[in-house]
């Protein structure tokens, strides 16, 4: 397995890159290659100096970077020679099998809708995130921002797609499916909610356990959570700033604890054809570590296989 | 002023409702006559028991209760002697100013859209509730969920509403109004965000200052916060949650304290004639009390009189 990894990506790149590179070598036995993208004179000298320098581990040189604040597809096409552009060329031509990048989040999710493409049946690909529970366990809210605007088929498609996620790679036998809604009551909610309820009662694919509210978001109601795009982002957005709040203030708490990012690392691109990773631009060397963790997780466990099999017509 | 009070609704009604009367005017110099709506049985002991039965309270005998689970329209039209039905009545026919209870939510909203109906040239009544912010001042949220569906001409208003509810209660000079959505720049969102936008930015009754993230709902970056009611009733929930999870887990901190929405009382029906506030149904004595101060001041301060010259055409 060739795991690629955007070594210029993020706030913090390629320093804390390298250093989660190192991490995973450290507390890891795998086999997977690493193939690097950046500009091979600032990556060298790191790679030497945190001893990462094995024979698996190969260097491209990209030596632009697109950086934070870059409109994606502008950038993508003027800087052919960026670590986001020359890594999702590789991909597309199977020479790594997973994509790993903490930059530009617009840029990442462009590069994977139109170099590799979504899966067959799939109307749009998603990121999700995982949201700690009150119990310890991990729920997944889907969409958090890809797509601000969905129909009910949409959604439908979500619960699918994070359904399997939950399955097979966190873990969850059977997850439950729970429709983020504003009433417990099927009927309730606004006109998107009310079409979906129907198709996640319907489908036979999922364990749809009915709505769910802001309430149940952190508990363990549901291990897999729907809603368009608007609604995850905003829920997702707070979640984050409640950490970051609590932790300002001084207030510490393993449940809280339990909030920090760097946990998870990243979100993969759900429904395109092959592991797409985003990490968050403030990601350090542990974001990094935990996604190299899931890439290879999603090839080990032939994740890809699974959601085109769920999609088959 | 005469200012009635649901004596029957809530989950501890009636005995945490006279508590908080108690409290209201054991700490509170006020000339308000209050009138309350019950069952006269079951409400005149308490008084004499809490010693509130002062010559400027009066009971107004509604043996009905309309439970918290009720359809909201068919209760308030088969219990006609409910308190909720009967002090609608009185404040329809002005023998009241504002009205409060903690009971079905539903048929709180029910009574107050068609009992005593919308000012002139609002579309779409609202409901709102107190954010609190890091920095220990208090935002507005609305609508968080009266109005699950929403067109950008009612954000606009919602805008206004709240806008005045920040500065004549909340006591904010030139309250900054933001736009809940999920990037910063205008232009982003879903389309009814994209459509909102320049609504606001046009309109010289606020103080528009752009788009606000799920991050910025706890910080002070806007007073007034606004959304459709579906976002705006899963942020609610959300807040509230974690407000009871911290403290389920022993979490203690001040910061938090600001969650317990025993703090804040009720949330106004903003857009309706006259001051309607509804309660959380697990009200205690504290929130009741609350609730009263809200409706002295929504009439102390003739809200009802700067919301209807907002909207004169």
């Amino acid at each position: 397995m060739n795991i690629g990894l955007d070594i210029m990506g993020g706030d913090f790149a390629p320093l804390e890159a390298v250093k989660g590179l190192h991490l995973f070598m450290n507390e890891h036995v795998s086999p997977a290659n690493f193939v690097l993208f950046g500009d091979e004179e600032k990556v060298r000298p790191l790679l030497e100096q945190f001893n990462v320098n094995a024979p698996n581990i190969s260097v491209v040189h990209a030596p632009q970077v697109i950086e934070m604040n870059e409109h994606p597809t502008k950038a993508l096409k003027e800087k052919q020679q960026s670590s986001i552009a020359v890594g999702f060329y590789a991909l597309a031509k199977g020479k790594i099998d997973a994509f790993i990048s903490a930059g530009n989040t617009g840029a990442m999710l462009v590069g994977a809708m139109y170099s590799i493409k979504a899966i067959e049946g799939i109307l749009r690909p998603t990121i999700s995130t995982i949201i700690p529970k009150q119990d310890g366990t991990a729920g997944l809210l889907l969409d958090v921002g890809l797509n601000a605007d969905c129909k009910p088929e949409h959604l439908n498609q979500f619960a699918i797609l994070g359904s399997l996620y939950s399955k097979y790679i966190l873990g969850i036998e059977n997850p439950k499916v729970g429709l983020v809604n504003i009433g417990e009551e099927e009927g309730k909610g606004n006109i998107l909610a009310q079409g979906t309820y129907p198709l996640l009662k319907e489908n036979n694919q999922i364990n749809f356990v009915g709505n769910i509210e802001g309430r149940d978001i952190f508990i363990d109601k549901a291990d897999v959570m729907v809603c368009e795009g608007f609604t995850g982002n905003v829920i997702l957005k707070m979640a984050e700033s409640f950490y970051e709040i609590t932790h300002q203030k001084g207030i510490r708490h393993e449940y809280l604890e339990q909030f920090n990012f760097e946990n998870y690392g990243g979100t993969p691109v759900l429904g395109v054809s092959k592991p797409v990773i985003i990490g968050h631009g403030i990601s350090h060397a542990k974001a990094f570590m935990n996604m190299i963790k899931l890439a290879a997780k999603m090839i080990d466990s032939k994740f890809l296989d699974k959601m085109q099999e769920s999609f088959k017509s």
